[in-house]
Order: structure tokens, then sequence, then C-alpha cells
């Protein structure tokens, strides 16, 4: 199997399986309030000025500034109250010198007005009539037209994952139709003879798929749509149409192997028969990763992932969530939850291979440790009992007890 | 209005809402494929043992460990190759001393083997011999019946938050249906006669409602859903029937602010036509925090939320986000995002208040720094051009170009 040979770190991996990709995501409309954790398809500018007219930033009165100046509490200044600015309308007034107009945060200073003298600093003198105590500067406590964002301002480049400050200044644009990436539709196919559907009741012998569930679990948090299709005996010829078939509907195609070795070849045949270029790295400089094959078949990535849960669901992280980032355009990717921590055990390792070890967070005298979950990278369970998983460098030959390490949050 | 005056620093605001709500989140049942991101509402346990037959952990032969003993590549033991375990079935024979039968990885143990000889450590002799080059243990290479989790073993307590390996581990144990905590309805009414609905064309004066939006995504975000219910005029007595009608199918209420005076006294009026205890506290110890209404109505949360975006969306990121979780009775609540930087700039601050400052994280001479974006609490592209928010602790009356800051991304 002279495939075995092309292992790369994954970084490498990733960057050369990138080069088969569309810079273009497919893309859809989608409602405003369907946008959060979505990727903008193009550019998006500032229809119009917001505020698209000049607001009042404080409660109080709509003046012009050169009449308040050299005012204090000995020497107010005193102004004529004409009017109350109404809310979300036009004022019907000019504003003259010496006059001032009622007005509440948000309210449009009217014609003629050009600061607010906020309400703190005045008292009433008679009915239509106050007293200013301290000066304000023209332009003061007001905001101004395009002050928040100017008409035609790029708001986000192509690429941009939505948050919700986003849809926020998006709403107040009235921009509530957005041109954002189709999710990436993920076709899974389980493999193996032994591998069951956990719908389905076990018999002996029988392994109920985890990795369907698992990965999907991983896809869905980076925006992908995983599709379940079942799972696949091990057979070259039901694999194949199986996948040909996942294919056509689907934008990424994941196998997850079932442990047998016949099943390695099978998958190997799979992915070759799909559309070129095929593969285009084997993935093993990390731990624990039995086998993983990165291939591109028309412009469409294809994994084969490692049938050992733990195994699956580092490689998912490693590739597949990048990938469903690229596939969606996406430019800004939200920071990867890693925290730092001592770790409680030596932890023994090889240069020249990343390990991820299984990891549970405690607190101990104040400060955060992180205690490895033994186990086997087939046990499912080491990783939901822990928090995370350990990161040992690719340089290093072990982790000693009472050392720094990151922990990434799984 | 002395109601204003039950200031409290916010975790404490938030113990005494809590108080008010119910221990015991409302429940509903749901498939596995949709359990991402859910909480359980009970403690589930292994149905059974996992894995729930020994299997072997490699490719290779199953053989009696003590047939093995002594062996070496000068001096193997032999072993009869009888069989060769079938994927997915039990075996139909028994291993008898001085035998071996061909395993794959997940392979069912047959009786009387207790380990596998890895096929690394072994080369055909004759047709159906082995020899064996390297002793093994009795359970090498098995993984035994429990091993990942034992029958009756507690997986998860009530309140946990499923994370896609979970999903992985409830799968392998064919748990498909998931009783988990329903996701809490929030109703969000926007008040102001000058708010507009972004939907809407908008006229001098009238502002469009941001809030509904960039809160509804953090709601999303904590795992609720968001019920938008409009706008409602200035005007007490539709506030109030708007209110009753949302709170009654609602399990949360949000009312976001307009900006003028006279709302506040109808929010106040509406909050307190609702139902008992009423207000519970007024939150202003953050800035930029206008102020805050923490109430429960008849068990039901209700939040006044200032209605400047900025400020809305920290006193939602406070009070909301942290309220829903707990009416999902959710216990391993989701790290915060938070990163160190450096801060580019002296920032002033009050001691006795949070401070919370948009800012950009930039990358200067390898090293991670934050910018401020200096604007009002009521421009939302502050935050949309901001990677998150600098927090100035309560304690500190300001921070110094160069200081390392806690940076909360948003």
């Amino acid at each position: 199997m002279p495939e075995f040979l092309t292992v790369l770190p994954p970084e490498e991996a990733l960057a050369k399986l990138f080069e088969y990709l569309s810079a273009t995501p497919a893309s859809e409309v989608v409602p405003i309030g369907e946008g959060l954790n979505r990727v903008t398809a193009e550019a998006i500018r500032a229809p119009e000025n917001l505020p698209p007219f000049a607001r009042a930033t404080m409660d109080g009165y709509a003046v012009h500034a050169q009449d308040t100046f050299g005012a204090s509490g000995a020497l107010p200044a005193y102004l004529n109250v004409v009017a109350e600015v109404p809310m979300g309308r036009a004022p019907d007034f000019d504003l003259k010198p010496a006059q001032a107009a009622l007005i509440h945060t948000g309210g449009l200073i009217p014609n003629g007005a050009d600061a607010v003298v906020q309400i703190e600093v005045t008292q009433k003198s008679h009915t239509h009539e106050i007293e200013v105590l301290k000066a304000v500067a023209p332009g003061e406590n007001v905001l101004h037209p395009g002050d928040d964002v100017a008409l035609g301002q790029v708001l986000f480049p192509s690429g941009h994952l939505l948050r919700p400050q986003d849809l926020g200044g998006l709403a107040g644009l009235g921009l509530t139709q957005l041109k954002v990436a189709r999710r990436p539709r993920v076709a899974l196919l389980a493999t193996g003879d032994e591998a069951l559907d956990p719908l389905a009741s076990a018999a002996p012998g029988q392994v109920r798929d985890v990795n369907s569930y698992s990965v999907a679990g991983q896809i869905e948090r980076a925006g992908g749509l995983p599709l379940r299709r079942g799972i696949i005996p091990d057979n070259f010829a039901a694999l194949q149409t199986a996948a040909q078939s996942a294919l056509t509907e689907a934008d990424a195609l994941l196998f997850s192997a079932g442990s047998s070795v016949s099943v390695r070849d099978c998958r190997l045949g799979g992915v070759m028969g799909l559309g070129g270029p095929g593969i285009i790295a084997h993935c093993v400089a990390v731990k624990p990763v039995k086998p993983a094959i990165l291939a591109v078949a028309n412009g469409k990535p294809v994994f084969a992932l490692p049938g050992n849960p733990v195994s699956a669901m580092v490689i998912a992280d490693l590739f597949v969530t990048p990938t469903l980032y690229r596939l969606q355009g996406c430019t800004n990717l939200p920071a990867r939850q890693s925290i730092w921590a001592k770790i409680t055990h030596n932890l023994p390792s090889s240069t020249g291979r990343v390990d991820y070890t299984p990891a549970r967070l405690i607190s101990r005298d104040g400060e955060q440790w992180a205690e490895p979950v033994f186990g086997k990278s087939n046990q499912i369970f080491t990783l939901v009992f822990a928090d995370g998983m350990i990161v040992t460098p690719r340089d290093s030959n072990g982790l000693s007890a009472g050392e720094r390490v990151e922990v990434r949050l799984f």
C-alpha cells in the first residue's frame, strides 16, 4: 500500500487540501432572525448613515451652545423653553437664539440647535424658562448623522461569521435579508460489519456506531449540517455505491472506519473511485490517531476517519472543523477554547508527534489543574468524563507533573 | 422613585433573582440527533456494560496468554490457528490450549482466550500455524466488558449540557431518546414611540430596534428561544397588555427600553403589574449601563434592559445568559471565552464599578494587544467593530497602557 506513505503534519495536509476547494462558497439569502453563526457571502456596506439624523444622547434641552457660554451656578444663562421634541417624529419648529426645547435621549435635534444641555445642570426659573448652570460646547451630547456608521462604509467583508452584535448592527440599518454561505451538508457513512445503528438492538459482537453522533456534533458546531447515511458493511461495491450517492447530495463526505483490517482497503478503494484528485494526505503525526485519510473528489473534501471514537474526534477537530469553515469562506473563525493549567501527573510522549490526552479540570489550592483521564482511544467515555484534551507539542518528549500545559476544551 | 435605590452588584442581584426561580426545569424528550447543547433533565445511568463483551483492541490472534509465556524471537511459541473471529458476530467455537484464532480490532474475544497477540509479533510457520515471538500477559490488548463504562454507572447528572462526545457516548449505549430541559422561550418587547421594526422603512426621528436582534442572538447562544413580540409605544396600558400576553406564552420576559424618560416609569409600572414579587434589584454597578431592572413575576424572570445597544448587550451577558442556563438547570456552563492581552492606551475608570470597553484585538511584535474602540454606548458598531470587551475590575481606578487586561470575547 504505497499510498500510506503520504504522511504530512496536520497544517501542511490541510493547506494542501484547501488548494483543491473552491474559493467561492455556495450562498443563499436568509432572514436576519436566522443569521446567527452564518457567514456573509458578500461584503456588506451601510446603505445609509447611522444615526440618519442628529440625536440627543442625554435627557435635557436642545440649545444653541453659544447661548450657554460663560454660564455657571452663580451666573446662569436664561433660555425660553418653546417646545418639547416628540419621540419618533421630526420636530415641527426651528430653534431660534435664546430658545431651548425639551428633548429626550434619542430625540431628533431640531434645526437651529447644536447641543444638548443635560437636565441635571438646569433648573426651572419660570413655567417656560430655564436656568442653564453650566456651558456646553457645540456638538456636546449629540450623536451626529453617520457617527455610528457612515453611508457606504464596509460593515463586514465577505466571509464574516455573524455574532449577536452584528445582527444588531444590521437591524439598525434595516438590513434584514442576508446573503450568507450555505451550510455545508456533510454526509456521514459508518462502515464495518460489526457496526450497528444505535437505534437497533445489539447482538453479541456488534458495536454501536458512536462516531456518526459525536462527529455530527462537531460538524454542527462548525456550521455544517450532518447527514447520517447509515452503516455500510465491509463490501467494496456497497461502500462505493453509498459513497457516490452521498456525494451527489452532500458538500463533503466522511467515512467512519470500522475497526477491522479489511475495511481499510475498501475505504481507500472507495475514496479512489469517487473522482480526482483522490488522496491528498495520510495523517498520523498525532496521537491517538490510527490512519486518517484526506482526499478530494471533484472539488469536494472526503475524509476517512479512524474508527476509534477518541481518534475520530481528534481528527475531526483538526481537519473537518477548519474545512467546514473554509467551505463557508469564513475568515473570522471563533477562537478555539483553550485554557492553561498545571498537569497533575507526568505524561510521556515522543518528539515528532502531537499527543492529545483527555483530561479533567480540577481546582486545587486555588489553582487550575489538568488531570489526565487515562484510557484507550476506543473508549469514548474517557472523553465524556473529561473537560478537554491536554496537548503535548510536537517538539516535547513528555510533560512533567506541575508543568503548565494547554488544554483544548472539547 | 424610591425603587431605584435597590442597587446591587451583579453577583448579588443574580443570586437574589435565582432564589425565586424553580429548581426543576420543564422537560421534554428529544431524539439524540437534536441533543447538541441541550441540558439533561435527569441523571442518566449506563443501561449496560460498554463494551458489552470482551473486544480485541489490536489486530492479531486471540490466545491463551499462558501459551506465550517465555516466547521470544529465538524461542517462539507455536500455536495452531483454528479459526478467524467474524466481525459483528459471536464466534461459534471455544479456544483450547495451544490454539490461536485470527482476530481484528473490535472483534469479540472467543471463550477460552484471555489475550491478543499483536500481528506484528507473530509470523506464519505453516498454513495453520504461527510463531509467537513475544509473550503477552492475560488481558493484554483486550477491552473487558464495562471497561469504557459499567452497567449502572452515572454517565451524566441532571443539568449536564450535552457536548459532541456526550452524544457519542449515549449512542454507544443505545440511548437515543433524551430527556432534556425545554429551551426557555424568551419574549422580547421593544418599547418607545421612536422605535421602529427593522423590517419597516424609517421616517425622520425613528430609530430601528437593534436590541431585539442583538440580544436575541445572545439568547440563542445560551440555549433560549427568542420570541420577538414587536414594538410597543410609550403607553402604560399597551405595554401592560403586551407584557401580560407575552408572559403567558413565554418563560421569561425582556423589555428593551426606549430611550425617552417617560418610558422608564411605564416599564416599571409594567413590571409591577405582572405578579409578585416584582422588582428584585436595579443594577448599575457596571458601565456602560443605564438603569437595568431585574424582576420576577409569578416565578418567571423579567428584565428591563437599557435602550442603549451596548449597555443592553452587557446586561444581557451578565444577567440574561446565566439566568437562561439556570432555567435549564445547567450545572456545567460553557467556559466564557476570555483572553488576556496588553492594552494599547490608558483607560480611566472609577473604583466601585466594573467597566466594559469594546476593544479590537491586534498583533504587534508577536504579542496580542487590545485596542479600545472608543464610542458611545448607543453606538452598536463600536461592538461590531470590536472582538470583545476589556473588563476593568471593580477595585481598579484605571488601566495603564501596556498592562495585561482581560478581554471577554463577544
